[in-house]
């Protein structure tokens, strides 16, 4: 379906709400917070990554002046469990510890200075264990397990026809070990929390994070007193990506502990490097998979084994490797799948959400492989990804016969055009001086929302009110994080109500303002909140077409409301200033507010088969990389990345590009420079000198297409973009290498030393001709 | 209707929510409040009562350290009025002052000090005028009106029969001139207000208020900023009585230009003198007021001319007078009626709201000439007034014909039985020695809600949601102001959604969380809110029976919540926990919240006529004083108040009890202490050293009553208590002491020197024999 300039609002690209306060600095982040008798609050963290007989003695650094309290996980008055999919993450440790960076004794005082000398006096003793520090380790040691439920935290599997038959009817084969590593999210913003202990016995949790009904259970579970005591208001937010998904419960649990204690507000931001040791990352993984084809470039076969690491505890471990077990096929039809699938338990810290989630790593297997399978093929990777691409009526790896909204072709014919794919294609690599081109593409999926695997939680709510003013406040359960979800959704709204655009304001999140909507999560923003707006609006503007009916004299259905006008469908049309049709309702006292509610679309999984609907729609994207390779540092320059996505109706075109240019450099630096370094379960790299993340001028050549599309049950035609920017990143570097060097990159980062490491000392088995 | 045990929650005393965290002085108040880099606000208050040319220096004042800036009328980025019926009230004089207490200007600064010096270093000049203080006064010079429209600030009539041959007819007449004061609302907490300046631009005002809806109107208006940027959340607030509908509009108003102005918060309190000579009260009046009756105590006739006398802004006069004049017949019918009243302008502070509204002045006037009339007709006043009373079938004065929920006669019952009258009636009054003892009846009805002169904003919401741990949190319109409106809504609340009342938890009320619901006001905040709760709670178990259905195997309707378990309407019963069926919503993804809206029941008013049905319903009640008058002192002392209401069913039977002992002695303030004394415009008496109120030892034989009743459209049964038990104390204890003394008295209040003045000196025409 075209993109028709057939709305308003929606589909222009209008100025995002929170621009000027962002770029004028005036916008406040829960650093900038203050409460009155407000107290610091510190963590003191493991610095060793297994041990039991845990024993603290913090009778010295309670006498330090200033130090308010000190509190340990027998100080918990309610579950010292941080409730999430597994029960088996303490807020504090109890006599084990699992991982360095895990919090072990909470401090409060008066100042930063007070608790920073405290936690240096607190006396932890314990008996070491032995470390299990890798994916390989975890799976030997079975009989040590790290927890009591075993080092295995999840596995699936995805069957579909014959495998074995599969690889025999197959012409061409090829396989490959890939890893990936940790990747760190790096927010601009540390993780933060301010509790605040209210006068009326109740609790109020500020801060940092990505989904405010996790935190609203995590505060009510360890503080032991009913989810209608607690608050949790989302303050502006640095940057989430996942990483303010799953943790932030920890964080708000620990200050509303401190807080419950000491019955004054307690303020808890993490310094960098304590949130780089105890903060959740992309977790690591081990992807063996092979591939088989038919002659004519008919994908016929798919083996996998992907292995997470997912650290210590669970956390969203389980949801993160389903995900990543659904997109290892990545966008293609293939009649014989086995896709296995395992988390596994390390002694290090927790791996949890991450932009993508689960799925950049095995789309980084899966798209180095199906290039491959071209190269071995002699076909060209584009015309391989074409033919074998989704379109309406295919089947995914889970079996889901796709009804509508798959423009994955036309974003490949989109980056095609821009890249100039077919004339580069022929002539690369080329090789001048000491640099290498070469070019190179990936064709990705992404399922929409929370999919089978999270379908009890993938629901929304909003709450509408149009005012006498016309202007118009939104409270929805989904969250800004930098994404631009409250410009979307204020354009969704004013679209809805007829109203401009300006004239909407969406409200902070804040869990007493409307019920549990899900986490901001899985791109579902646009979708899942835009469409509770719309079931909002839908009652409101109901009632107003029932007056304006009853002034035009018409039956309601033959008015609609646009340009703050009441408009009717007739010839020649008649109108009313929407201000009249307004007026009339407050004084008949007709309810301009609603609560809204949505429910995602179906979705299915058979535990068994890895069969069913697993998402209700896809987002798909192709990006085609150019490179050029510094044959002497190793280093890889990016010369233009061509990325084209279709997400359904844009609601915001700019905003679209915005994600688009971030998830790319993110992507980018997964792809070339991201490495998390451990040494003995520690990582030694926890800041940005050396762990080093891309700035806005390492890659200025991205050029973002959005291919016309929509969605039959998106808001205005919506899917969504958030996390598809970043996923196929990776490969196509990587494709982009190979194409230069002809060397085939089995792990990323593609980091200079280790391309010029293959480059000294080529390895028979990854140099591959063209 | 009887008074049931049919119900759970609804109709037990349970604990006030707010109990131990004011017991224990824990609950903070808006002083309490404090902001990171909050300045203090101060207002400079006219001197004069009536000038122009007003002319402002303020440069000395600005010099002054940590003064950081000071505001007039001019830098009024909005419009300089206050929205409330008539817009002809400033935030901040413009070039006329009006009355004493008019704030001319604004000052903002670092600490509390600085303000105060800053305060008197502003030089003010002016030109005075004459003033006009009193209502004959502003009769009298129409021709210089205070403001353009005139001197009447309105004007109403209530036409019924014939009065001309009513009174021809009539066998017995009486008449006299009553005369009020004005009352001091006397709240335990000053008028106070933070206005917070939100880095996004938007504004939040926290304060002490009964009407948060008013404050958001008028900050939006007077800083010319959309509705939507605006948020005004109620603070624990130290009782309203009324004081704190209309006036917090100004208050907020001020801080928020100051804080519009700084960019900083800025807190905002009255000291007790600033409030006092500033902010609004009761209105003092006149009434002429003529009853005519057949021999047998049949009531024909009632002509009655009130005057109000409004100050110097109308504010909520118009609607203050509209109920007094509604209210003026009192609860009897009269076949002939002709009432006329009017409110004036004077150059005093603007009266308001205040508990009865309009209708304690009539009332006095109207029990106190019923009373005069039974004497005249050598019949017992009680039995004069059980003849008259209105019952089921009878009409009011506006032509209302009741239909049901009229339990006058049962009041006067209860009251009699409880205060031994006939006995009293046949031996007082007793002289012993210096003491004179005499009993007292009045018999009232009040209107409950806005009725037909605010239908268009009688409407309420609310929003409920129920958690997974069987914890209820509620956002309402309306406010808490002491009344124990948030214990009433959370026994309705726990009663509809069978959970126990500690479950429940009423929001703090916050303009982002619902819609305007009008005003804390006018008896109204349990039936309203109470009703949009029902509905609210409505739509959620609706969609639980539902769920439970399946579980049950039966139709929805079958299945009820009751003590946290789902019960079916079966033989035998089946139950199953109320926990598994909020378990399987939460699976089904079923929402377990929602909006809930409630219009108010049919009202009418033909302003021609006075005819119509000027409330939805009526709450009644009887008040019998027994006191001892020192005939050596001319001091009232209190020996009983029997005081039985009809309020329909009581939701919190203790919570009303305390409604009546907190009425009735504030009654008695206002029947023998309370008095605003005037000299020139200004207050003289502005502090409670010379502006007496009762004390809890004052006045401690008051014995409540309900009378069991039971309203149809009311949240289960009930009506409203609020207004009701302060407003027939007056002429109850103005009675007693006629029947003591002999000596009518037309005048409020009877204050020691009034009555000893009398008894010295007795007046032939109030010398009068039992």
């Amino acid at each position: 379906m075209p993109t028709s300039k057939k709305y308003k609002i929606v589909g222009t690209s209008v100025i995002r709400e929170d621009a000027l306060h962002k770029v004028t600095g005036q916008l406040k982040f829960i650093d900038d917070y203050k409460f009155p008798n407000m107290l610091y609050g510190k963590v003191l963290f493991s610095k060793v990554p297994r041990a039991k007989s845990l024993k603290i003695d913090y009778s010295r650094a309670l006498k330090i002046e200033g130090i308010q309290t000190i509190l340990t996980a027998k100080d918990i008055p309610g579950t010292n469990v941080v409730p999430l999919i597994k029960d088996d993450w303490p807020f504090l440790a109890n006599s084990e510890i699992r991982h360095i960076g895990e919090a072990l004794a909470l401090i409060a005082g008066e100042s930063k200075e007070a608790i920073e000398e405290a936690v240096d006096k607190i006396k932890v003793s314990y008996e070491e264990i032995e470390p299990i520090l890798t994916i390989e380790d975890s799976i030997k040691r079975k009989d040590d397990p790290i927890l009591p439920d075993g080092n295995i935290i999840s596995e699936y599997v995805i069957k579909k026809g014959d495998i074995k038959k599969g690889f025999e009817e197959a012409d061409v084969v090829v396989q490959g070990e890939f890893r990936t590593h940790n990747q760190e999210h790096a927010y601009l913003e540390p993780q933060g929390m301010i509790a605040v202990p209210e006068s009326d016995g109740t609790i109020t949790v500020y801060g940092s994070m990505q989904c405010p009904f996790y935190v609203h259970n995590a505060v009510s579970r360890i503080l032991g007193i009913p989810l209608n005591k607690v608050k949790v208001i989302q303050t502006p937010t640095g940057g989430g990506f996942g990483g303010k998904e799953d943790v932030p419960s920890l964080v708000a649990g620990w200050a509303s502990l401190l807080a419950y204690h000491t019955k004054r507000p307690v303020k808890l931001i993490l310094t960098r490097e304590e949130d780089f040791i105890s903060m959740s990352k992309r977790h690591a993984s081990i992807v063996r998979h092979k591939l088989g084809a038919k002659k004519d470039g008919t994908l016929i076969a798919c083996e996998s084994e992907i292995l997470f690491d997912g650290g210590a505890y669970s956390t969203l471990t389980p949801v993160v490797l389903w995900r990543g077990t659904i997109h290892m096929l990545g966008p293609y039809y293939c009649p014989n799948i086995y896709i296995k699938s395992y988390a596994y338990r390390t002694n290090k810290v927790p791996a949890g959400a991450f932009r993508g989630f689960g799925s950049p790593q095995v789309i980084f297997a899966g798209e180095s492989l199906i290039d491959e399978l071209a190269y071995k093929l002699n076909m060209d990777p584009l015309e391989f990804r074409r033919k074998n691409a989704l379109t309406v009526g295919k089947q995914t790896a889970t079996g889901h016969r796709l009804n509508e909204s798959v423009n994955l072709i036309e974003t490949i014919e989109a980056a095609r055009k821009e890249s100039n794919w077919e004339d580069k294609w022929k002539t690369y690599p080329i090789i001048k001086g000491n640099k290498a081109r070469g070019i190179g593409i990936s064709t990705i999926m992404y399922g929409v929302g929370l999919g089978a695997g999270g379908k009890k939680i993938d629901r929304s709510a909003a709450f509408v009110e149009l005012h006498s003013d016309l202007s118009a406040k939104v409270s929805v359960g989904t969250t800004e994080i930098g994404q631009g979800m409250r410009t979307v959704l204020a354009q969704i709204t004013a679209e809805a109500l007829g109203i401009p655009y300006e004239n909407v304001y969406i409200e902070m999140t804040d869990t007493s303002k409307v019920p549990d909507s899900g986490p901001t999560v899985a791109s579902r923003s646009t979708f899942m909140s835009g469409n509770a707006i719309l079931n909002a609006c839908e009652k409101i503007t109901n009632r107003m077409k029932m007056v304006a009916g009853k002034l035009f004299n018409l039956p309601p259905e033959k008015i609609y409301f646009e340009n703050s006008t009441a408009i009717t469908r007739t010839r020649p049309k008649q109108t009313l200033p929407l201000k009249k049709i307004v007026d009339k309702c407050l004084e008949e006292r007709v309810p301009l507010a609603d609560f809204g509610w949505f429910i995602a679309p179906f979705t299915s999984f058979d535990n068994k088969t890895g069969q069913g609907e697993a998402y209700y729609v896809y987002s798909f994207m192709t990006n085609i990389a150019e490179v050029e390779v510094d044959l002497k540092t190793g280093v890889v320059e990016l010369i233009k990345m061509s990325s084209a996505v279709d997400i359904g109706q844009p609601i915001n075109p700019e905003g679209v590009r915005g994600q688009i240019y971030g998830g790319v450099v993110q992507g980018l630096g997964y792809a070339l420079l991201e490495k998390v370094i451990w040494e003995n379960g520690k990582i030694i790299n926890p800041e940005f000198a050396t762990y080093i993340i891309p700035t806005i001028k390492d890659f200025d050549n991205i050029v973002p297409i959005i291919v016309p599309g929509s969605y039959s049950k998106g808001p205005y035609g919506a899917k969504g973009i958030g996390e598809l920017p970043l996923m196929g990143i990776a490969p196509a570097v990587a494709n982009a290498v190979r194409n230069a060097l002809g060397i085939r990159f089995y792990e990323i980062p593609l980091l200079p030393e280790l391309i010029f490491e293959k480059l000294i000392n080529p390895d028979s088995s990854e140099k591959l001709s063209k």
